[in-house]
């Protein structure tokens, strides 16, 4: 068994306590949190890094900001030590310990479980054993692992603000459309799912449809004298000009 | 059984076509198509709008430029007349007949099959009994009718093209980052079908996550200099300001 110490109290480390604990092949055998209110059922849970027990693998979930600063005050050396980061090159942990990356590819909130299982993980170390216990870890809670390299891993990133951060800000845009208009938001969800589940059997390209698609101009000039919003408009006519420009560099 | 008259053979009429063939409260008894090649099975199809039958509804199911002009080619007075567009009011029919409107909120492609059950279907009539008759057709085949004026539509449609077009087009963005980078996009797909599936218990408010939520100008410089598409760097700015901005606006 492949022992934890799980430095964080965020939503990745919550998260990540709950996929544990689902299986036998690796367990967190102690979290790390700056919150002294803080405990955690049936793990022991230290505020102090002096107190850190000795284990297999170090993996910080703390904001991209804290990792290096933590990566340094953990008191051993040439352990493991992972964080958790879409962003974060490995080279920012401390040189003390072997390092490596152990990245969910997942968007988490506080109050919605998620399918550990089906989430990606992004695993990256300095040498081949390493990357073996990543993979095994990786292995115990999710069935997609994969080596992500740090410069691949950036690319990556940006690539999920694209398409989680900002799609939910225009679900968020849409949803305030419906409201000023009287509509519930909810006759958009069957739509919003569809949209997402298309791209398991279609390609982006060939998914795409819409005005801007039609190049209909009579449409889209209706929708931009329909929004007020002068925000809204400028998104309006940025995307359906990308849309435009895409499909003739086709 | 309501006995309609389906005008158009594009990617809309196909798939009411096949909602329709799964039910026995309404009835498509004739398919008209300008399309000569082109016949149904089991569906009688004409070319021609002198042959078209007695119905006690005409489904026009075509591009928005076309459903005006089509409805005055329909050889009849006095009966029910629908388009199927999210787009054209109610009132670009022609006063020859009673108008209604029958909008299938819904992206469909060709070769992709959709659970209609689950479409959200709005309707609107000029009269109590035109509406009636729409809503029995309505739920013959979905389980979410919604009577929705000629002016929400057009709100509508609005809040579709940017919870559907203009997401689609943000997958597009993320799966060429992929591309470029050597990445399988598919590793994407856990995330775009979570952020997704999110706004049935979260709003998009709520679940807002990523660098532009947490104002973390490092991440979002960092991701600017990764771009190098002059377009991609222009989305990636304005959608990072309005996500900030709606924020301030709480």
């Amino acid at each position: 068994m492949i022992r934890i110490v799980l430095i964080g109290s965020g939503n990745v480390a919550s998260h990540l306590i709950s996929a544990f604990a689902q299986q036998n092949l690796a367990k967190i055998i102690q979290v790390y949190t700056r919150n002294k209110e803080m405990s955690i059922d049936t793990i022991e849970t230290v505020h102090d890094f002096s107190e850190l027990k000795e284990a297999d693998v170090y993996l910080i979930a703390v904001t991209d900001q804290a990792i290096s600063d933590i990566s340094n005050q953990i008191p051993f050396h040439g352990k493991l030590v992972v964080h958790t980061s879409g962003s974060v090159p490995l080279k920012a942990l401390s040189t003390h310990n072997r390092r490596g990356v152990f990245y969910p590819l997942q968007t988490f909130s506080k109050n919605k479980s998620v399918t550990f299982k089906e989430i990606p993980i992004c695993i990256e170390a300095e040498n081949a054993t390493d990357l073996d216990v990543l993979k095994t870890i990786a292995e115990s809670i999710s069935d997609h692992p994969y080596e992500i390299s740090s410069e691949q891993r950036k690319a990556l990133h940006v690539a999920a603000v694209f398409v989680c951060n900002f799609v939910n800000h225009l679900y968020r845009i849409g949803s305030d459309i419906c409201n000023e208009n009287n509509i519930p938001f909810k006759i958009l969800e069957p739509l919003i799912l569809e949209t997402a589940s298309k791209i398991a059997t279609l390609s982006p390209e060939k998914a795409q449809t819409g005005p801007a698609k039609r190049k209909d101009t009579q449409t889209i000039n209706a929708h931009l004298a329909f929004l007020t919003d002068k925000e809204q408009q400028d998104i309006y006519k940025l995307l359906t000009k990308s849309i435009i420009d895409h499909d003739q560099k086709l």
